[in-house]
């Protein structure tokens, strides 16, 4: 997949829709469509802000926002949902599953075992649903 | 440098030592020689467990590890005195200042605007400081 | 409903049992009854304090009580059943189901966008259900 | 002060520049400028996210928005520095000092009391500043 | 049951595992078999550090240490399986029900009422288990 | 020192004013003074209801209460000032040094080692400043 996403010639919303389906896939999708219902400008807030802003900017790679976002959410430990989704992300730009392991594990240091452990059972989860 | 520590032929101890001294620089020395006058033992531990263990395995490179945690401790926000060893020790293991910033402008997506802000704070005073 | 609660003539407990019932209604019953075979004088002090003693105060009314609740409860992220009790509080003292969600869209400002879709997805439980 | 900002005729990034400047007053100039040596970027994001779509939005009055704000940081505690910043902000939206202080007080409810505590004692640096 | 476990003459592993046997009895156990297929070099790390180092120490008795754990698993609020097992670990060293319910209802100063329900809701769920 | 306080025949303030001056000294003492200009109210309920209500419950004694508040405040991470109090305050009720010293590593386990090492430089502080 590309790196990242060109800015020029469309508009943040057409970026950040097209980033969020390269790197969430249908997840993402999910999270757009649960939206929907309640509250369907903050739909186009998260393709605009997060995916058509942050992750379309060149000066890192999509492999390392992951790292980062996957160690982030694992250290926060209050939302797995979302932990899940970047874990996904993770695999569907180029982290192997042992790299995401390592994360988590990692997170032991910063944010303790409880939390490390609860996103190692999220990666099992997500690891062991079908494709 | 080298991207991981043999875990063959030397004590974790050892190993430990020779990664936080690699990847912390002085930093690390401060943090072990103030914790000789409250719990010695405690730095024994973080040789030990944090870098004689975790750095040191081979799964991740260093560079990816210090992505995870400089956007932990972003993210964490409680945690300024370590962050800014991190954010040290990304640029020893290889990040561009560059890519720092990239790391926690994103951790406004994951954590909120005030954890960026003042992990980019950070950043600047590290930046700034004598090399 | 009144604004606040007069602090003559009556005990904490019997004023923070009247604003219990009035600002959350039978949610706030069901916790009580939940302490019941746990930590009886807990939910005493329950009544007490948080709404015997603050909620009862005359200097903020009940309408921005609640959009303070809403939003460190969205904010904090580890506290849904809670979050789900204020949501129908908010409600119940005059908020508007679009107030709710504005309140939960701005905490991606300050907690991140996590924080904000779990709280929306928490309201959207609260609003399907009969009321 | 308007409760909101006109959404049609100029663009997010103009939009967010006069809700910050009428909200925030000389505290967000400040934080633009010092995010000038370290991540122009962002104080453009800081604009157009949180100031030219959130708080521009008409659902929500400012006064109600800030409430929920300062609930959210005092209750997270880590970003002392961003509470002081909206408790000006709250006063410049016509909070009175005893609301902000009923905001900050109920926080001991929701995150203990050193939270509430601890914002306390930040409001009380704010008011005490020459205005 | 001891109140420490000797360093001498052992491993770590093996002392760790000795340690969280007695201190959290099968679910100790559990957590390590889920390990198994994700992350098995997390188990060794969990057996010696927490368990193998911290645990053993003779300077605080398990008693002490469980009060400690469940206090800042209850005030974390996010791990609530791991406070689920300390919950039972600080019954297994000899707490009783009583003194962890007074723990818990604690937690309402340092970390909120929210906190310390959703702490004594798991101790009401782990006292009704069959033992 | 007596290890909780009758709830006969005098009022939640007194006896909480006696439990604070007890458990705190002075430092209980400073933070009333400086609640006097901006929330003299709140003095009133942090005497009241962490004082006179819950450490003078007779259920847990004031050694294991203190056990419970240091490393709450230690794993949250987001209250020095008030660590710093209770670790004085353990040391009032009976804790060593070595015993608090112990508390704040094992923190590092459910929390993190960022959060044991402050929690470890505060003790420090605490234990050179003149008693």
């Amino acid at each position: 997949m590309t790196q990242h996403f060109p800015t020029g010639g469309d508009s943040r919303l057409e970026r950040g829709k097209r980033a969020l389906a390269d790197i969430d896939g249908e997840a993402g999708q999910h999270v757009v469509s649960a939206l929907a219902g309640i509250a369907p400008d903050f739909a186009t807030y998260l393709f605009e802000f997060p995916f058509g802003d942050i992750y379309s900017r060149p000066g890192l790679d999509l492999r390392a926002r992951e790292i980062a976002t996957i160690a982030a959410l694992a250290a926060l430990g209050n939302a797995t949902p979302q932990l899940k989704v970047h874990i996904a992300a993770g695999l569907n730009v180029g982290l192997s599953r042992q790299e995401i392991v390592e994360i988590l594990m990692q997170m032991a240091v910063y944010a303790g075992f409880p939390a490390a452990l609860n996103g190692l059972f999220a990666a099992k989860e997500v690891f062991a649903a079908p494709g």
